[in-house]
């Protein structure tokens, strides 16, 4: 980005490397291909029909997305094989008839009274896979349940409306993993107990069942994807400080930052004050020594950005303060007025937050979110 | 709220009990009005024109905002007299100054550097307030550095287009403190800390200067207001689960919950999925014997809602997934597809990221942003 561009940057702005998202697409695009495994990116991470296209451009033409909104969104872009990756909400029936009407549509269920209400208030035929709680313990039916599992199955193969897939999982464990090492062993452990579901399932019900995977630390980092027939992670497209931190991705592999001026310097405790809060970097945190982090910082430069180290961070976030602890020199760089870019912990909330995007080149990327 | 009006709502939804609401104004106002002290509410706690109508009809004049764009919001809808509490950015000098030629416009500095590029930037005068720190440790200069101070108003007085207002600080420790009777204790400190740089700045510098104060947890608990001419206040008008846990509000003076789907049920381990995330609720979390959490819960009523009681919160909160822990009796009275109030953590946060209010009449409020 040259100086020109930095200088329209008046309030917290999320900035994009728009070649290393593309670079991120790629890698995992081409890993999923040559494994013969659907790649169905997760949107939430974008929500930009703009960046949905580079997706298209490598044959991506399955989509995820967290909300039936999220869905409506994309599908008045053109997309058409649509997984809202989220439990059923019973509240949005006619929202979701409307939605199936016009494209492919796949729902999440894991309970026999959703399973019921749904198919009595659909109007069309939609896919459905199980939701399978393979470890995380957020959502999903326990691994351990095989019955309950395979209850649910019977109900949804009892159903008129309701065109069974197979069983789906986010082993968002992954997240807490202390190393890589771990975070593999993690995501083969999670998929191989979807693989002795599946079999199992599949002898008992006589039916085929897929496998649907999700989290970005265990599709990015292994190498073999595992015995699955679809991933869905939606990170790795811009990765932070979380991913940084699990070993997930490096520094050069983060494609978002968030420019925030600077607003006050206070050399007596090494902190400065930047305009950049809570409902622009979200408040989502990483624990260093039982202390929390709130993002990491980077120096902003002609072409881009470079780490500052993990010396360098956000340590309070309030509504639209921000207060960044830093060494001398960085405190001596930038200037009142100037700007620092923050590596955010979350990026995707970030874009959810931000609603727009601006890239090096100073392109700007709207969201589902108007602003 | 008749049950016609809750089967309206489909997502997570800001509740306003509007009547509650304006209580808690009238309060607030009544209490400054009887010390003839200026109240001059933070907007940033609502964002919404129609809301700030009931400060209007209490005589409300005089507006405090976050952020330069909330500046214009409000002034597009009539408000005059309106104060950024936050330290100039001076990236939106252009701004500032379109602002500065249609309305009243108070700003509030802390550094010599901001002040002497303010004067040449601006193309009229504004009226400007020394931030400083009486404790809170954010932004402002320190009032134990009287020297640094005096030399701001001393820049600050020979410019050609800043007035001079007088001290403004944020108490925001009084969020951190383990009782109201702290609270009142801090609030004096902070209030002493204030007079007391005032009376010596006055005789150095032979002007006279006002004191503006701000949080919440003061100024509500503070029968007397002490020697401040003006109060910024905004939290008080909704309130929330921070404001229950420090003793400021009972649980009746909260005016705001979350309404939100009931998407799954966890009985082995009394948990339910709700539709309501960190892009919802922001991840702003209170911690309770190290425990994070995001929330407490409430039972919607056809008027209204009860509180179900500390034993029932959020205790994680994913992208749009919330994780509720409640009792057995709770989890047999909610059903998947039904609505459960949350009593989030910080109210204006919620706000900010929802972008509308509808109250129990099921009227809507639109805030600033649109979404």
């Amino acid at each position: 980005m040259d100086h020109q561009n930095f200088q329209t940057i008046k309030v917290p702005t999320a900035l994009l490397k728009s070649d290393q998202a593309r670079r991120n697409i790629n890698l995992m695009a081409d890993k999923a291909a040559g494994q013969n495994i659907q790649f169905r990116p997760h949107f939430k991470t974008h929500q930009s029909t703009a960046i949905g296209e580079w997706f298209r451009e490598v044959g991506v033409r399955s989509i995820t997305v967290s909300s039936v909104r999220m869905a409506a969104y994309f599908a008045d872009n053109g997309w058409y094989d649509i997984l809202i990756a989220f439990p059923v909400n019973l509240r949005e029936l006619k929202e979701i008839n409307e939605l199936a009407a016009r494209v492919q549509l796949s729902l999440i269920v894991e309970s026999t009274e959703v399973v019921e209400q749904l198919d009595r208030g659909l109007s069309l035929k939609v896919k459905v896979w199980v939701k399978v709680d393979s470890g995380m313990r957020r959502a999903g039916i326990d691994w351990n349940d095989e019955n309950g599992i395979e209850k649910l199955c019977k109900k949804i193969l009892s159903t008129k409306n309701l065109n069974l897939q197979g069983l789906l999982t986010h082993a968002g464990q992954t997240y807490h993993a202390s190393s890589p090492d771990e975070i593999h062993s993690l995501y083969k452990e999670s998929n191989q107990r979807m693989t002795d579901l599946r079999e199992s399932l599949q002898h008992t019900l006589g039916v085929r069942l897929k496998i649907s995977v999700g989290d970005t630390p265990g599709c990015w980092l292994s190498e073999d994807l595992g015995p699955v027939d679809e991933i869905r992670p939606g990170n790795f497209l811009l990765f932070d400080a979380t991913m940084m931190d699990l070993g997930v991705c490096r520094f050069k592999d983060v494609a978002l930052v968030v420019a925030c001026p600077v607003a006050a310097k206070h050399k007596d405790r090494n902190e400065m004050v930047i305009y950049g809060g809570a409902i622009h970097l979200s408040k989502e945190f990483i624990l260093r020594d039982g202390e929390p982090i709130y993002g990491y910082t980077a120096a902003l430069t002609g072409n881009g950005w470079n780490f500052l180290g993990r010396d360098n961070y956000l340590i309070s976030l309030s509504q639209e303060h921000g207060i960044v602890r830093v060494k001398n020199e960085v405190l001596d760089q930038l200037e009142i007025g100037g700007l620092i870019g923050i590596i955010p912990v979350h990026s995707c909330l970030v874009v959810d937050t931000l609603g727009f995007l601006v890239d090096l080149e100073g392109r700007r990327y709207e969201t589902m979110r108007p602003r």
